[in-house]
Order: structure tokens, then C-alpha cells, then sequence
């Protein structure tokens, strides 16, 4: 039987800090680099505490998220060899619900219905492999643990850090 | 640590039958009864196969299912003695998704979002119970499973069945 993976969504197969920092520069014309975010929580990344939340509230901004650079290719070859679910903790957002999906609908067509979960928190998620960028999704998680890396990550090491998509399949692939 | 419950929604605690057979008779004017459903899959119970899907693919289908009867106050007296999770399938029609979220927020207010899952398969979730009519999720489950009765599962016998929420209190506060 295969081994199952489940892979989140954001800072994961979307671009989430891009897309943060994207918008950011648009509203305020200010272009505020990754350099200067790393170890940041994301409610610290702009002067505004409440700016990211504003922005993950703003419908259209989970359907329009850039990719992660690999992801598509990465995930359609894991599948060769995994049973891959993508498990996102949407419930927090409503709004991101039907985004969420038609994103993954448009970006990852040959990922089924059936391989798909929203959720609050992951504890209940029962898979061999977790590859998230969430320490708080991590740490409950009862598999394999594979930390994506993330601004917001980078002071921890008590998981398997991955860089990139690269990475991810080096790890999983040999 | 508190034993944890996948609680599933239609047919458990929303009363999908019913809402079905409701809006049948106000389309057709024919009451069919839940005596002539019994045994039959949910696609053959109307004389349009295609009729069930119609259904629950029409918006406000799911924002406006009657609650199964005592799921309210059972879901609260388990969640004195169990970590409860709200998981239902509902990936395979999008529409759901935000009104199934409403229908929890308004006849389950007390429900955190971090408990609420919303997945396509349900092999993943990893809980100490679920309670579900579908055979096709409990089967899969590692768990011990508990089938709510449903017309569809008359038939089958391989899980412990229970016909009511107070047989579930029954169980489970023993």
C-alpha cells in the first residue's frame, strides 16, 4: 500500500508570503523584502499588526495566491508513489473555502475530491507524512514531520527542514 | 486525556431524509414514506435517479436541513466528556461548503471552528469514535465505529448501530 503525505496549503504549494508582501507594496508602495521578515510571526511582517489579518480576510486573496515555485511538478510526482491529501486549515477563514477549492481546481486539476480536507486544527489528520510550514501543525502530528521552510520557521529545529520543492523530493524520493 | 468523536452531519445530525423527502412532495406533490425507502441506496429513492443529486446540488440545500432530532443537546452533553469534531464529506459538492459552515454556526454555535473538518474521504481522520450512516466511511475507519441508522443501511450489521442520539448517549455515557 501506498504511503499517504498530507500537504498544506499555504507557504506550502502557494505563496502566501509573496502574495503578502505583493499586496503590501501595491497598497502602500513600500517593498518590504523577505530579508526583513525572517523570524517574524505573520502578524508582525507590516508596522500595522492587524494588516496581514486584514488582508487574509479580503475575498479574492486566497483565489489569486501565486504558486510555490516546483510545487505542481513536485506533487504531481509524489503521486506516483504516495497517496497525497492536501489539508489546509481553511475553517478560521470561511471566505477561503470556495477560493481554497477553485484554486486547487485550477492549479491542481488531477488532485481529486476525495484527497482534499479543510479543517480547524490537524490533530485528527492520520497520514504517514505531514509537510507543513506550521510548527502548531507539526508538533500534534503523530508521522513523519517535514517543516517547509517559511519566514516564520526559521528560529525552529526540531523538524526536518526543506528549502524547496527540490528538497522535499530528494527527501521523499530516494 | 478526553477520548475524541468524529461526529458526521447529514444523516446524524442534520436530517437529510427528511429534507429530501420533503422537498419531493413540495416539487410533486407525493409523499413518499420512509417505509418505502428502506433498504434502498440514496439514488433510488426517487423515481428519477437523478433527482437525490439534483437536490443536493441547489443552493440553500444544505443551509436549510432540519436538525436531527435531540443532536443538539447530545453533541453538548458529549462535549462535557469528549474532544467532539464535526467531519463531513462534503469536498464533493463546493456549494456545501460555506452552507454547511452557516448551518454549524447557527444550530451549533458552541462548536469552535478548530473542530469542524471538512474532507472528501474520510480514511485520514484519526479519532478514538465515529459516528456516521455511511458504510463507506466507517469501514475505513481504524476507530470504534458507530452507525447511525439511515434508510440506506437497514442492511449491513458490522457496526454497532444505533437508532437515535439518545442510544448515543446511551453508549457513550456509560
Amino acid at each position: 500500500m501506498k504511503k499517504s503525505i498530507a500537504i498544506d496549503m499555504d507557504g506550502v504549494i502557494a505563496d502566501t508570503e509573496t502574495h503578502l508582501l505583493n499586496w503590501y507594496e501595491r497598497d502602500y508602495g513600500v517593498r518590504i523584502s523577505l530579508d526583513e521578515i525572517q523570524g517574524l510571526d505573520e502578524k508582525e511582517i507590516f508596522p500595522d499588526k492587524t494588516q496581514s489579518r486584514k488582508y487574509v480576510l479580503t475575498p479574492g486573496f486566497f483565489r489569486t495566491l501565486p504558486l510555490m515555485n516546483g510545487a505542481v511538478e513536485a506533487v504531481k510526482t509524489l503521486m506516483e508513489s504516495y497517496e497525497v491529501y492536501i489539508v489546509s486549515a481553511a475553517m478560521e477563514f470561511p471566505l477561503s473555502l470556495a477560493e481554497k477549492l477553485e484554486w486547487l481546481n485550477e492549479h491542481f486539476p488531477f488532485i481529486d475530491w476525495r484527497h482534499i480536507i479543510f479543517c480547524g486544527d490537524k490533530s485528527i489528520i492520520n497520514t504517514d507524512y505531514m509537510i507543513d510550514d506550521h510548527i502548531k501543525n507539526l508538533d500534534y502530528f503523530k508521522g513523519t514531520t517535514i517543516m517547509f521552510h517559511a519566514f516564520h520557521n526559521v528560529n525552529y529545529d526540531h523538524h526536518q527542514r526543506v528549502n524547496n520543492w527540490d528538497e522535499v523530493l530528494e527527501l521523499l524520493e530516494k
